[in-house]
């Protein structure tokens, strides 16, 4: 370890910047040091830089890395890991229950009150970690925590080989979502807005529509991951009486809905954030779903702030920053 | 019949009027003539004159009455009806997924497209009469749909003996609602306002709450019923994370919320409309719920207007209209 300190990315008053010389962080009490091998910019990232939180520090949530220190339990060290973003108390009424990710006291990596993975170093405690497989590279690990979300949506409601169901938004975690959803044999429609998310998705049997077809049919299922407000709006036009929506968008502000509408066609909307990490790693483990063709570029952690500009462009997938690489690297098939 | 036509009620372009000699319904195919007995005044037919739907025609929806004319089944003849307020095709994938409540050709009683209960006579399919037992008094009768809307809560979600549940707006529905749900066994406080609600509830052996008190615990159901757009901020600040909301206020114009919350709370929100007539006639015939203390009034039809009014009023609760009666009859007890 660098004694200078580490390489970093920093929020501060939704300003990135690009910062070295930081303290590498001293560990407490059940916490591990993890080398950051790489990173991913997820929506939620690029919302803290419009001010949906007011988060100062390094950002950074999705990240596979290395095991450098661990002092209370050194069978750690070395193994590759990626790790859960809620850091809970362990001791209050949520944690009891066992919703360590609702804790009411929870620090969450990257976003609230704990420097995220934008950076060399970084600390978590040893509860949060998982191991990655070896045979699992870290292009796919780096993808187990937004994975783990989409695979939320079915701990959370039971999606039928007989459902209809929508996605709505097919960015980084729509298509995520979209991989998930189809291995329970449902009837999939996936809205896209560009040929490069067609490409993708026909790659994979996913049917693809656009919200200009006149003729559309309500669906059992709707699932909103837009990240705007516009795309509960349409959730609620394509959602058959009593259906569900499932919410996956966090974004600054409020949304204006009309609430009777929600009444009179008694629709459930089912609020979906952090899914556990052991089910999305199997997944990834046994191949099941690959989400690789969503790389669009990897970005060297000095070129961070870069990376972050080229995350938020309309369309743009997942950009990866990784420390200890030279240049950015390349587009992904999909994009060329 | 008189053939000079009938009273009623009318409502047009937002404002009420009491009419007379206007023609008595003539049936289709399928359908009852019912003279009404006893008709209730339901925040919805407050809201219709507030806009929520632009209706014109005899409003109200909620009623007990006899069947006067029934020529393809005489046997109706004579009975004592309350009827569900949906008028279904019966042929759309709706009314054939067994969904008719949510016809999307539906008429609705006093609503939608169909003439309502604040009159003389109505006319109805027969497939949406339920014949009243002979022990049950028009006073409780009166009470099934709203009573079949509250109990609507329990064919959507479970609620378990061990839930903490909160009914905010201990109004007409709430009431119901929080009788029905009481008999669940669970942990019920309902939020109230006035001191009319405190008696009412204490007698019920319902506990109540304001929330000007600060220590508030966090509740696993929520049901909001306050009929108006502040309900919902409340009841996502008393919901605990993955708890649910159910939504019973319909009215006019759009709520604005903060979604993100949802999400990041992962709370699941439920709209919530009408409900089963059959469990609500049995909760009645049987004596687990009686509504008749909610009873504030009973005003003569030619003075409907006037009953509105007085429906109208801040904490007011079930205000019904009676046909054939000469003068406004008393407060209930709970107003004394």
């Amino acid at each position: 370890m660098d004694v200078q300190g580490m390489k970093c990315l920093w929020l501060e008053q939704q300003k990135l910047f690009f910062k070295e010389k930081v303290p590498i962080p001293v560990l407490k009490e059940g916490q591990a040091l993890i080398q950051i091998l790489l990173a991913g910019i997820c929506s939620t990232d690029l919302e803290l830089l419009r001010g949906y939180y007011p988060f100062s520090g390094i950002p950074g949530h999705e990240f596979v890395g290395t095991v450098v220190a661990s002092p209370e339990n050194p069978t750690w060290i070395g193994k590759r890991v990626v790790g859960e973003i809620n850091i809970a108390c362990g001791f209050c009424h949520n944690c009891i229950m066992g919703l360590t990710s609702h804790c009411e006291y929870r620090k969450t990596l990257g976003i609230h009150d704990w420097n995220g993975v934008f950076t060399e170093y970084v600390a978590l405690p040893l509860t949060n970690l998982h191991a990655v497989p070896d045979h699992v590279p870290d292009e796919m690990a780096v993808f187990t925590e937004p994975l783990a979300a989409a695979q939320e949506i079915l701990e959370q409601t039971i999606i039928q080989a007989t459902d209809r169901v929508l996605i709505i938004g097919a960015g980084r975690l729509g298509l995520l979502a979209a991989m998930v959803i189809q291995l329970t044999g449902c009837e999939l429609d996936v809205v896209i807005r560009s040929l490069k998310q067609k490409i993708l998705l026909e790659k994979l049997n996913i049917n693809t529509i656009t919200l200009q077809n006149k003729n559309l049919k309500k669906y059992d299922v709707v699932i909103e991951a837009t990240g705007s407000v516009d795309g509960l709006t349409q959730a609620c036009k394509y959602v058959r009486p009593r259906g569900r929506i499932i919410l996956k968008s966090t974004y600054k502000g409020n949304a204006e809905i009309n609430f009777s509408g929600i009444v009179v066609n008694e629709i459930t909307l089912i609020g979906s954030r952090c899914g556990s990490f052991e089910p999305a790693m199997r997944m990834l483990g046994e191949g099941r779903v690959d989400p690789r063709p969503l790389i669009e570029a990897k970005f060297p952690l000095e070129q961070g702030v870069n990376a972050f500009e080229y995350a938020g462009r309309q369309g743009v997938l997942k950009v990866l920053v990784q420390p200890g690489i030279d240049n950015f690297t390349g587009l992904s098939e999909a994009e060329q």
